[in-house]
């Protein structure tokens, strides 16, 4: 950010007064431009025992398989967000369930909240920026091709907690934080 | 936003390429600006029984009590943020606990996630955007003087689940969506 979008000045890098941090400011307009983290919002798609996968057609990670996800937009919920990414990345239609995990990646001024989600059939398609998309059944997630660290903990946790029947209940949800070191 | 950040120029509204949505795309550099809703992250801070609460000292809703809480920023987590603006506006130290509501507010472009907090100490402080702090007990709380949908659902909640135990053991996250009539 280098210009101003309200009156196209060049912006100054500074503490506004009654702040601490350092902003964009316009000296020209006066308008501060706060950058903020962006949520990315996705579901972890559940078809008789299977999830479902995408392997991604984009980069970052093209070639990689993620759960279905993508940046929140304005004017919807987290659940909308997360309901139409599968549904725009997998061509599946779900009902929404609880929010299960929320992963902090600070180092990417991202923060990835994954639901639950009920496929209401097993149809599904790829999307635009899917090169494929498939069930998997636990022992055949391909654990070395998954795109994400956040992906590969949601998905860890997911097992681990089915298998333990605490999904059946009420449960906490799943959070911590990413590591830039964290590469898969 | 009428002009690109990056090189000044006049921008267009148009959905670009493999995408479904009006963006602010610069024909000039290229560049398409995307805007995301924002997090605000804050906390329920308790001590000895008691919810702290801030009252604001700056719009919107100047003079209405609120949860400590501001817009997440850049390379922090949702519970760092919390505890951040926890000591920004009350001067409280808290130890963070587990995420206790998600509120959606479409119409206002942001999501508000609340963590439960233990105060170190009843010592708090206002800090600038604050009028004043305090400690309530439940029957205290300025129900009718609260600053934001958001904090008086999260405060329902919160008694409701305390009363009931809830809180001792695990719990799901509290969620739902704000409607643009829910006003205080």
């Amino acid at each position: 950010m280098k210009y101003c979008p309200n009156c196209a000045s060049l912006l100054t890098i500074k503490i506004p007064d009654d702040d601490s941090r350092e902003r964009h400011v316009c000296e020209s307009c006066g308008s501060i431009h706060y950058q903020n983290p962006r949520n990315v919002v996705g579901s972890i798609p559940i078809y008789d025992n299977q999830v479902l996968l995408c392997r991604r057609a984009i980069e970052p990670r093209h070639g990689y398989w993620t759960l279905p996800a993508g940046f929140m937009e304005l004017g919807e919920s987290t659940s909308d967000g997360a309901a139409r990414e599968t549904l725009e990345e997998a061509g599946a239609h779900v009902d929404i369930g609880p929010l299960y995990s929320l992963l902090n990646v600070p180092h990417a001024e991202q923060v990835h909240l994954f639901y639950l989600a009920k496929m209401h059939s097993p149809e599904f398609s790829a999307g635009q920026e899917s090169l494929e998309v498939a069930l998997f059944d636990e022992a055949s997630i391909p654990w070395d091709e998954l795109a994400f660290p956040t992906v590969k903990q949601t998905l860890e946790w997911f097992f681990a907690d089915r298998a333990a029947g605490i999904l059946d209940g009420e449960f906490p949800v799943r959070s911590r934080d990413v590591l830039p070191s964290e590469k898969i």
